[in-house]
């Protein structure tokens, strides 16, 4: 089907329909999107105050074929919220939709507007004394309908699962127009088809999510973290099952010795809590509701895993400050990466007991191209960073030519061990092509089949997730491969 | 589209692609459920040995537009297993497919066939010192691929999750017959569509699950239970709250007045641990890893409930005996109910604030019916049994011609307070017509697309969840819609 471009003369028309103020400037902060690895199109940008508006706008856009993209906080980094070309579409901006209408302290239950700014969702609830746990880098400016869209992960995925685990209930806008009214806030519902899971993680491509009725928690009352050496991956994985057992891990994150090198080499951490740089060591926090004795089983996980031979060596952090020392640790490494510039990330996750192996494999099906090496990420969540970067005194752009091949290396051998090539930043428009190669032909072919049925003319940010892939007209385009997914 | 019926000639056809045993009697066990109320009808009884099996008998039943309706452990409460009327089709059981081919301890993770039975799985789990929390009455026949099929939720949804929650990936075949190769075992893959969940919960109408890679957990080392008379279901809300606070709460259980005198009334239990009969009490569960003084904080947590006045008396169990037997007060109450005889019963769920007001609402509805109510159930969920008895002396048939304009007015209450008709039992045939009532139509809209667009013959489980509603062949019908759902 071909799409029609939104032009001066359908915009006149639809303009009738419209709140005041929804029409917004053609301005860059719609088009480009955080790595300026893109630019977008569009026919208008369209901000609606109202769910009906929002349906509006789409039954406008299925009856006249005009392509619509979403935009959210705009924070994403495979081009979900990008066209580069083709006919202009309207963006459909939720900036104006950013309520918190209703919080239910006692059922810990939060109603957003799709436009809701997270870290605004964090106050809301941090306000009747509840915690919303999502929590990642862009909160200050990503969006609770984009965070759905794309089932963001972020730090406390462990603990409290992604962003799909973190809703009962959606408001979304169809293809068609049609508005699903679903903002249940029931722990309990066995009735249909799960189109809230359907639409979260569909990236804009089946509808509109609007609203959402998200979960709370209690406030955690305590928080240890530790950063503790270990023998290597495997040994970090016995560490982690120990902790489990003990109940409250909220982070797990492995760190490599490169990528403490990066951190003194860049200058950006000067100071390491080591005697000497070790090759891997694990950042671990617990969190406990109260009288948790956080430090005490921190103290306790060191020691026994000392005597079993899994730990050499650690700090438990002993206030606030030290807490926010060891983190700044592990958040640095994305920064010291993209100073030392990677020639290829990748943003994957395997199955927990396969990662030794797989580190182990990869590294040596690398082990001749003369590159370092820095894996790092979060363990617990078997999602890792296995980013590749020139040897000192070499620049990225002198493997230009083998980024490709180095690319499809880490693909083979993550799709070997039953991974995924996508853990946690989906697939946008920039992974199209791998999820058509590592995806499976039956789940292909039923996703192309439900996106036919519920948006026959394919108007629902085309190009998205099931291609056809856009061309990738950004003279960066060549070293934007290389930047995916190092931000976390 | 019309279905065809399995003639002798089609099963004539189809016998060389089956393997040696896979076509079974037809006999009572596959048509029959849990409560006699209907009889299915079957054309042949088929139980493939493997996926590659199950692919070859769906491409046979796509291709020849012969209906199959998936069997798994025969124990739904809403007829999905149960096909009353219309062409033959083929009933397919899971049985032969009972494996749990693997357990992967350090990745808390265990692969299972479709088949397998519940308590097996236990089994398996507990074998490698972990657990599979999913638990319900009829775990020693219920299977894995139904379990999944119907989302079962049980008595660990407040800690754990229902079934949903409880999968990382799922293998599965689809209407077509194309094999959906999906048993992933990450905790993190945003790659496409959430296929897994689009199937859990359909009730085998848009495929057959195959196998699925479920979560286990840590065994909880320690377990404390407690009953709690509490001033009613707003303080049981509170305290509820106040037990979260503390973490590890795996049971929050209402009990009412009326369900005790019921235990006593029967003679099922004589002695209960009240000096009076209290009008609500709620049974609390914690577990904890290790180390985590569960009795200690039963025992905070009453005197805490006491001096806020939200709890008035109270029995901490001491002991594992003493567990029991605070359970079987909880657990013998479906039985008590089935003695006395429900008029109506229910599977309901509310939001967890809207509870109260909509116990007093509902029962001041029902004030002038001269009835005798039970509503009790699994608080922290929001998911309650609202069951309506005659008074003293007189029998449910009583009641017979009331039992419609009964059910409709607790449907319309659940509706008025956002909750749902069918909790955690589903739809299956026979609350289909609920759906259709009280589910949302631009949701409905877009589950009968997806059905056509992955079934268009419409051969996966004729007529369950989106109807078209079978008819009530059974003379017990009538009486069948009054006991859905009591049995928890």
């Amino acid at each position: 089907m071909t799409l029609a471009p939104l032009t001066p003369a359908l915009l006149a028309a639809l303009r009738p329909e419209l709140s005041e103020g929804c029409e917004r400037d053609i301005s860059d902060a719609y088009l480009s999107e955080p790595r300026d690895l893109w630019r977008g199109v569009a026919g208008a940008i369209l901000a609606p105050r109202d769910v009906e508006e929002v349906a509006r706008i789409v039954r406008f856009a299925a009856r006249e074929r005009v392509g619509i993209v979403p935009w959210s906080g705009g924070t994403g980094l495979v081009g979900g919220q990008t066209l580069t070309e083709g006919p202009a579409p309207i963006v459909l901006s939720l900036e104006r939709m950013s309520k918190v209408p209703a919080v239910y302290p006692r059922e810990n239950v939060l109603v957003a507007e799709a436009g809701a700014i997270l870290a605004d969702v964090h106050t809301a609830a941090a306000e009747s004394d509840r915690l919303f746990p999502l929590s990642l880098a862009s909160e200050g400016s990503a969006r609770i309908g984009g965070l759905l869209a794309t089932n963001a992960g972020g730090v406390n995925v462990l603990r409290y699962g992604n962003a799909r685990d973190l809703c009962f209930g959606i408001e979304a806008v169809l293809p068609d127009g049609s508005i699903m009214r679903g903002l249940k806030r029931l722990r309990k519902d066995n009735t249909g088809y799960d189109l809230r899971n359907l639409l979260i993680g569909a990236e804009g491509t089946l509808g509109v999510i609007t609203a959402a009725a998200l979960r709370l928690f209690p406030q955690p009352v305590e928080t240890g973290t530790a950063i503790l050496t270990v023998a290597g991956p495997s040994a970090a994985l016995d560490l982690l099952e120990m902790a489990e057992r003990r109940g409250g891990v909220s982070a797990f994150e492995l760190i490599s010795g490169q990528g403490l090198r990066f951190l003194t080499e860049t200058g950006l951490l000067s100071r390491l809590p080591f005697d000497e740089i070790p090759e891997w060591c694990v950042l671990v926090e617990i969190g406990a509701e109260a009288g948790g004795m956080v430090g005490e089983r921190l103290e306790t996980l060191f020691t026994e895993g000392y005597e079993a031979g899994l730990v050499t060596d650690g700090v438990v952090a002993q206030n606030a400050a030290q807490r926010a020392e060891l983190w700044s640790i592990r958040e640095t490494i994305p920064e010291a990466n993209r100073r030392v510039g990677a020639i290829v990330s990748s943003d994957i996750s395997l199955p927990l007991s396969a990662i030794p192996d797989f580190l182990e494999s990869c590294d040596a099906k690398l082990a001749t191209a003369d590159l370092r090496i820095n894996a790092f990420g979060h363990l617990g969540d078997g999602n890792l960073h296995y980013n590749l970067f020139p040897p000192p005194g070499r620049s990225r752009e002198e493997f230009a030519g083998q980024r490709a091949a180095l690319r499809h290396i880490i693909d083979e051998e993550v799709a070997a061990y039953d991974g995924s090539f996508s853990a946690e930043h989906g697939i946008g428009r920039l992974k199209v092509t791998q999820l058509q190669r590592y995806g499976d032909p039956a789940k292909l072919a039923a996703m192309r089949a439900i996106k036919k049925a519920l948006d026959p003319v394919g108007i629902m940010n085309p190009g998205a997730v099931l291609g056809p892939e856009v061309r990738r007209n950004s003279p960066n385009f060549e070293t934007g491969a290389s930047l995916t997914a190092d931000a976390d």
